[in-house]
């Protein structure tokens, strides 16, 4: 079977990079074409770029040349790093034309038939596909990640939805790369806690519930906690750390809890995807774990790793979560959203079988 | 008027550098007598010590020849750098032959008849110290000063108890120099988040309710409210911040609240005091303020930032806040604290004017 | 006697910020306008910087109106912080009508007759400004201060001037702040050491040997000297830390060398002015020092620090040495230079008694 | 063919656990025997160890217990991560014993007949082994890894022994976990370089010119260049960048410099090796690299990236290298000494072919 040609939207920020670098060597998708700004249009991707991660570029990504962004191109399967407002019109514009976006903007996020997915969680709302297409006349689908900072909680309070979730309280201690490059002066970050990220709070308090939400009848049903939310940023370099208190109707017991989050799986076929994580949720019970830096890369990114449960004298539980940022909360969270369409039969005339080296 | 010679024990830590660093110059005390470990005793200071401090030891202290913690001592008062056992029966005995310590050891704070005190919030718990004569038969007397993680939290409550605080739920983002030097590996601050600093959530639940509660009749009355504290190391030098919701039986308004900040002051005289600073509490109004770095110094390191006051879903209103740990959370309280004995007629023979350049 | 009403280029800027910050309480000068780039000119200065110095800004200048650059103003004397661009074609205009113009712009710190001035170190090279007047028919002056990575090379070079220096090989350890703010993205500066800094090694080996040179018949000569300069940036906030190795002709011994240092002063009456640091260089003998941090504000940010003086196997002998780049490298020198000017007469109608508190 | 056993001595600390980690899923060894201090021995290594590295120590490693330093043990290839002290008797004794002892101490580097074996460089020297064997009568051998901080020095310079170097001038930037766990006191180390490591300069001045010596009649003729270190420490954590002058005889241009570095192999099979990077020194043209973060991993961090290739005006040409120091400048190292020295038929009963997955 051949791989499918995928593009990247906004390939040269930081997270349209994450997106092509945890492409290579993709078992089902191939990336074709780059898609940069006014800026970078016309030139050769190696050169256009301003590289930042840590590992180098894949060779074969650097002499695609960049298209515009409002170019023609011939990928059915689009990943979108662009900016919110650059999102806007475009994305839309190409689920209409019949092209799968699986985007990381927050554009749409909050769109009543876009799914934020994050497939474990909340994979039965991939089904809003299916209602976009109806109501929109879409032979295409747009499909949200969720934002980063909301990650650790949505993974670990999935698996406690059984147990009658009433109240969470989140405070963050986020990374630098969250901001993308440039993102934070070196002067704003070195030795300093910035307790401020604009637009984090609303979006970690409404996304959450969404995404908890279930789906019924052709919607999604918001969850009904109530969630609270402060949002800091620390230095490090990648890693969103949580500190979560939650209210619970129906208390397990902490070995309740932490049973729930060790065997939390998601739907089959998910946890055989080739993105998905041996395990999503795993639990540390070291007293100092989990850490923002020794942890962050669990499951290749792709795990969330929960530490220190124990009762909360206000509401029930009170626990620290990390997930990574850029990996997880971005491109590689779109890039599963992508391999659970692919297998669910929303990608036309691509349909892999699981676990099948392509 | 002379200057009092006073003692620190433990000078050779870094505590014990901030006592001596913020007693270079002041208009009251000067410090006469250091007190070490066996390692440092019968050496000089100046070749004893490793010193960690940014700026230099004042240069009259580095001569003085380190006497072991069991000497004997002409200082009546006492500054108290000990860790916890150490400080265990030395601080006692004392107490018990005449010295007024005034500690930053945590063995004693949850002892009853000894305040932990921090004078514009809970000054009139000094009286505590006519409990400790009479039943203790001391002429001498024990005050701890907070821990100080607690600090911005106690700080930013106590002007809010006239609106009735019934629950306060607080996550810190500590610095470094709490841990004290070694303290921290760098390998493991670097780009790190530590979500656990062993034992100090628990401090941070007790001593807060202490310091906030009321004296009557002998005694301090804890306050009643619940706390719930998370605490987490970040990798900043110093100043420890803390996102805190809080719930108030009364709500004064975001106004109401600001107000209370602003004109916190403590009983007279000890605005006067010579480490008091101008305004304990500081409101910032800017969306990103405070921030650890550019904050911490306010006041001379004996203000209280908060800022991003706004309303909690589920409690009542939520902020951030911000205090300088080894200075309003260590040493310059303890100096302060020794300050206001002073004018309030503790140290025998010793009681300056207030405003006095001595 | 009044204060003289000084201006601020390029007021906005994390130097301009240093200025406005160093010029608070200065016993001569008083800033009396601030002049910005478009985007800031007509608003309250207040509002219109982005102040990202740790201490707050003097609340004296944050009501003062950003004028345009292109605006008349009355200030005799003007400090300017303006990017090389911007300061090409003005600071030449202000001279000529009739401003003292003390720039850290590197525009024309090579152009023959403007003084690069570091007044421990080359006084007498002030005397240049005789030249611009005669041939430009200038009343004003043009006076630059030095790249802020030369300092401390050059302030510890310039007491072994006496020695024969033939062969200078420095490399930097350059703090973030060098680069201004937004400056060095934190994804960039964090855990990295980027050993290059765009036009610095030219700068360095160019202005060190103009520095380090005589006045002689209306010119300076040049230091004869080669220099081999390497610049690395590395994650530290502010100081320049220098390793140099140095070749010379008559070897006065370790103990020689430190005495030039020690007793390094300039001529009378440069130590006695309001910016001058009592000791220019200072020599630490302990192993370790000096440090980035510990030693970067000694003498207020004026001294520059040297330590670890040893043989070198392949030039005489090597040490290293630390300045602070945003006081001794930027705009503390242009003030010290000011002040300079003042008492040597340059300054029209404005000529202080040294010492004197006007 | 069966995996061989090997030991780590010194298997809880820092680059111990690098070892472990390294050798998880090597081809040829397998850790069969970990040797950790008195407060280690009798435990499980999961319990007596605290893992500092990012990566989770190899499960199957975890259950092995930890045997005292003076252990009888089987596994005839031992590596050790002792310190000095700990290795001075030790590390003979099970040289003579039969074992092949590959050491990161600094113990016995300079011993006459003990080679600092960096394969790609001097391969050759390993024949010193015969001459150990012959001399002391063992039947095991004692091989050395170089000093992390050589590493990248030596490496670069290897290639340009052709020619002729005779003077080198080295600076180094070096990380933090060059001083192992706990090490560099956070303290100490954030916001500041430390321009000093002890016995560093000593060690790096000696062991390069052994390292680059050739070996002829059975000993080592160290290189005759003069070479001059300065150290530094800066807050990074791992990656040992340096700046290096270099005088060379005969001036190959610097394509015939880029050219001889790119060539660079080591005699065959080395570059066969399962430890060998593809290739172990890799030019790189962008003027801003190499940088610490971003190319320390190179080629699984054995590789040594160079950049910034430029006449010296007082040498012949001066450039910046950079070398994991605690892969390939230790662990990684001392494992590819070993499956060197078990091609060329060391290693009694262990001979791999090349290439061969066992």
């Amino acid at each position: 079977m051949k791989k499918l040609d995928v593009a990247v939207l906004g390939a040269t920020g930081m997270v349209g990079q994450r997106f092509i670098k945890l492409l290579e060597n993709h078992p089902w998708f191939r990336v074709a074409e780059v898609i940069g700004s006014d800026r970078s249009a016309g030139r050769r991707y190696g050169d256009a770029v301003r590289w930042v991660l840590d590992e180098d570029a894949p060779s074969e990504v650097l002499d695609l040349e960049v298209k515009p962004l409002d170019a023609d191109f011939n990928s059915m399967l689009v990943f979108s790093a662009l900016p919110k407002e650059a999102a806007m019109p475009r994305e839309m514009e190409l689920a209409e034309a019949g092209h799968i976006v699986c985007t990381n903007a927050s554009a749409y996020r909050m769109t009543e038939d876009v799914p934020i997915l994050l497939p474990e969680v909340n994979g039965d709302q991939l089904a809003l596909v299916d209602e976009q297409r109806k109501k929109r006349g879409w032979s295409g689908a747009l499909v949200a990640n969720s934002n980063c900072t909301s990650v650790p909680g949505v993974m670990t309070l999935a698996p406690l939805r059984q147990f009658g979730i009433t109240k969470v309280l989140i405070t963050s201690q986020q990374a630098l790369s969250g901001a993308g490059h440039p993102g934070v002066p070196s002067l704003d970050a070195m030795d300093n806690v910035i307790p401020y990220v604009p637009g984090e709070e609303e979006k970690v308090e409404a996304e959450t519930l969404k995404m908890l939400g279930r789906y019924d009848g052709g919607a999604i049903l918001h969850h009904d906690a109530v969630v609270s939310a402060t949002c800091t940023r620390v230095p490090v370099i990648d890693g969103h750390m949580v500190s979560i208190s939650v209210q619970l109707d129906h208390d397990p017991g902490m070995d309740g809890i932490i049973e729930a989050w060790t065997n939390f799986r998601g739907v089959d076929p998910i946890s055989s995807l080739p993105s998905a994580p041996a395990q999503p949720v795993i639990y540390r019970s070291q007293p100092d774990r989990p850490q923002t830096r020794r942890d962050r890369m669990a499951g290749n990114g792709m795990s969330t790793t929960a530490g220190r449960l124990r009762r909360c004298p206000i509401l029930t539980y009170k626990y620290v979560a990390l997930s990574h940022n850029t990996i997880r909360g971005a491109a590689g969270c779109s890039i599963l959203n992508a391999e659970y369409m692919a297998v669910m039969g929303y990608i036309a005339e691509f349909q892999p079988a699981v676990g099948a080296a392509i």
